[in-house]
C-alpha cells in the first residue's frame, strides 16, 4: 500500500470537541516546561515531593503483595478513615456511604457532574474558576454560565444577587470553589448557608470544590458547605490529596454527595475506570492520619513566600492583586495588558518563566496572571528576579 | 433540625441511571467477597501479586521524588516502551502520538467510544461480551446491538453475515474483545481483515479490545486488528497491563488510535481525571521491558489449571464448553440452568465458590457461567470438588 496516499476515510469525533475552547492554557503549560531553563510556577503545586510516611505506607502495602483489584467506590478502610478526617478536622459524622474515593479533585468534579446534568442543562459557575472545570461540565453535556467575583481595594467580592439572577429554568446546579482558586478567596460561612438556602428552595445542586480547604493562613481550615447541608441536600463536596499533602502525582481524591448518592457513583466508577489503585489508597490513609504536621510544615513555606511576594511587589504600580488567604496563589491583575495568553507566552520566551494566563480562569480575566508561590524559596526567588522588569 | 423529618428535597440525578440495567454481576461479586470462606473465582484476575521487578520500578521512582503532576495523555517514556513494545511484539511501528496511556482498560475504552459517539449513535458488539464494555457505551449516550456468537461442537463461532446485518443507519462503531472475554476465543486473521475492509467501506469505526491478546495458549500473541490497519484507519485498540503482567490493581492500559486522535483524547483525559500516577508508569516501563519469563510462568501456571479443569470435567454431561485459546475462563453451559444470576447466588450459598453469571455477558447466555481457572492450583482443586456436586 502506498503511504503517500492521502488518507481516504473520513475520521468522525463527537462534535463535543468542535463546542470545545481550545485549552490554551494547558498548551502553554506544555510549552513552558519543554523549554530549557524556564522556571515553572504555572502549575497548581509544592516543590516538596510526597512525605515518606505517606511513600512508605504504600511501598509496604506493595510488598504485602496488594496489587489486586480493589472495590470501585475505594477501599472500605480508606472511605473509613476519610470519615474519621471529616469528623476530627470538621466536626461532622459523614457515613462511609455518601464518601466515593476518586482518581482526582478533578475526576470527582467529573463524576458529581455527570450524574446529575442532561445535554442543555446549565449550571452556575462563579469566577475566576479552572478552565478545566468549565471543560468537565461541558463534557457532560452541559453549558456554563459564568458569574465574576470583582476586585474591589485588594479584596474578592462576590455579589449574590448577581449569582441568583443568573440561576435561569435551564440550571442545573451552582459550581463554586472556595478556597478558590486562582484568587485564594474564601467564601464567609454567612454565603455558603444563604447560597444552600438559596439552592433549596429552587431546587438547585450545589458543586462545592474545597479542595484548598485546608491550606488556609489565618484559619485551620476554610468554612464547608457541609457545615451547613443535611444528608439530603442536593450537595457534592469535592475534596483531593494533591495539595494538603503534596500528592499531585497520586492522581486521588474524594467526593461527598447525599445520602442516595453511592449506587449512582458506582455506576459511574464501574463504566469508566474501577476506581484508583488500592496500594495507593493505603498511601493515603497515612497521610490522613499523619498528615498534620507535614500540612503546617508547608503551611509555613508558603507563607513566608507570600510574604516575600508581597514585600517585593509592595510598590509595584503595574500590579493589582488581593493577597490569598488559602491556597498558593498570587493572581495578578497587570495594568496595561490586556492578552494574558501573549503575555505569559513573551514571559516564558523572554524572561524564562511560565506563568498560568488570567484568560484560563473566566471571561474577562485577561488582564491576569496566576503564579504558584509553592516553590523552594531560592527559586521563588530567581523568579521574582526575572519578572521583575516585565511587570514594572 | 429535626432528622425524622423526612427529606423535602427530591434528588434529580441524570436519567442515564433510568435506562441502565442493573449490574448484577459487580452486586453478585461483592456478595461473595463478603462471605465468609467463599472462594471467589468471580473476577478475572490471577492468583500471583504484581512480580517484584514491577513494584521495585515503582518504589525506586517514589523514593527519587517522582510525586509530581505528569503528562494527561502519559510519560513520555512510557509511550515510547510501548511503542518499543508494539516494534518487538507485534512488528508494527506506531508512532507515540497514536499511544494514550489510560487508567485501565476499561477506561481505554471509555475514552474511545467517547471520543466518537454522539447520543443515539449504535454500537454493534459480538457476545458474549463483558457487561461493563456495554455499560461504557450506553454512558456516552450510544446504544448497543448485540451479535452472538454460537456455540457448536466444543467452539465457538462468529457469522460475519450476521455481523454485517446487523450494522445499520445509526451504527457508528463495530466493537470487537478478541481474544475474548469470557469465551477465550480468538478471532482469525481473515476475519480481522474483513472487518476491517467492511467498515472502511462504511465509515465504521471498530473498537477493538486486545487485552487478552499475550494470554494465548498456542501462539506468542493473538492476530490484532493492527495487523491489517492503516494508521488513518477509524480503529481503536484497546491493550492493559491488568493480565499480562498482574497489574490487575494498578489500573493502567493504554488506547492505540489513528494519527489524528491525541488532541481528542488528551481533551477528555484533561476533564476526566488528567491521566494516571507518573510513578505507576515506571513500573510499568520495567513490565514491558523485563515481562516476558513472568508471562511464560502464568501461562504456565493456567495451562496446566486448565488441563485440570478440563480433565476432572471431561465425563460432566450436564456441561457444555469450548477449550479456550486465550485468557483465563472456562465459559460453560450447565445445562437444565436458565437463571444464571440465582444460581450463582446459590452457588456462593451452598458451595462457597463464587462465579460469574453468564447473563452478564449479554442476552441469550442466561444458562452460562464463567469461571477464572487463574487461581492457585490448590484452591483450584477445592473450588472444583465444592461445584461437582451443583454441576453433575
Amino acid at each position: 500500500m502506498n503511504h503517500h496516499q492521502p488518507p481516504i476515510i473520513p475520521h468522525i469525533y463527537r462534535s463535543f470537541f468542535d463546542i470545545m475552547t481550545k485549552n490554551e492554557a494547558a498548551e502553554l503549560l506544555r510549552y513552558g516546561k519543554a523549554r530549557q531553563g524556564c522556571i515553572s510556577l504555572a502549575q497548581g503545586e509544592g516543590s516538596l515531593p510526597t512525605p515518606d510516611f505517606v511513600c512508605d505506607a504504600m511501598s509496604e502495602a506493595l510488598k504485602s503483595g496488594k496489587t489486586f483489584y480493589g472495590a470501585a467506590l475505594g477501599l472500605p478502610e480508606l472511605r473509613q478513615e476519610i470519615a474519621i478526617y471529616m469528623a476530627r478536622i470538621y466536626g461532622h459524622n459523614i457515613p462511609t456511604n455518601r464518601i466515593s474515593i476518586t482518581t482526582s479533585g478533578t475526576n470527582a468534579v467529573h463524576f458529581a457532574l455527570l450524574s446529575i446534568l442532561e445535554a442543555g442543562d446549565d449550571v452556575v459557575a462563579v469566577t475566576p474558576i479552572w478552565k478545566n472545570l468549565i471543560g468537565i461540565a461541558q463534557l457532560a453535556g452541559g453549558t456554563i454560565t459564568e458569574v465574576p467575583m470583582t476586585l474591589n481595594e485588594g479584596k474578592w467580592h462576590l455579589d449574590l444577587d448577581k449569582l441568583f439572577d443568573a440561576c435561569g429554568s435551564k440550571t442545573k446546579a451552582i459550581m463554586i470553589v472556595s478556597p478558590n482558586n486562582p484568587t485564594g478567596w474564601v467564601m464567609p460561612a454567612e454565603d455558603i448557608k444563604t447560597i444552600l438556602d438559596y439552592a433549596r428552595g429552587k431546587g438547585l445542586w450545589v458543586i462545592a470544590d474545597e479542595v484548598y480547604g485546608r491550606t488556609t493562613y489565618n484559619m485551620s481550615r476554610a468554612p464547608s458547605f457541609l457545615d451547613y447541608a443535611e444528608d439530603y441536600d442536593q450537595l457534592y463536596v469535592i475534596n483531593s490529596f494533591s495539595k494538603t499533602w503534596a500528592m499531585t502525582g497520586w492522581r486521588l481524591g474524594w467526593l461527598i454527595g447525599p445520602r442516595d448518592c453511592e449506587g449512582k457513583i458506582n455506576d459511574l466508577i464501574l463504566y469508566e475506570n474501577m476506581g484508583p489503585p488500592p496500594f495507593i489508597q493505603i498511601g493515603a490513609i497515612s497521610a490522613l492520619r499523619h498528615g498534620e504536621d507535614f500540612l503546617a510544615e508547608q503551611k509555613n513555606l508558603w507563607k513566608d513566600n507570600l510574604a516575600t511576594l508581597a514585600h517585593k511587589w509592595k510598590n509595584m504600580e503595574r500590579i493589582d492583586m488581593a493577597i490569598p488567604d488559602s491556597a498558593f496563589y498570587a493572581f495578578f491583575r497587570v495594568k496595561g495588558e490586556n492578552n494574558s495568553y501573549a503575555f505569559a507566552r513573551r514571559l516564558i520566551d523572554e524572561a524564562g518563566v511560565s506563568l498560568a494566563p488570567g484568560g484560563a480562569f473566566g471571561n474577562g480575566l485577561n488582564d491576569y496572571l496566576r503564579l504558584c508561590f509553592a516553590a523552594s524559596p531560592a527559586v521563588l526567588d530567581e523568579a521574582l528576579a526575572r519578572l521583575q522588569p516585565f511587570l514594572e
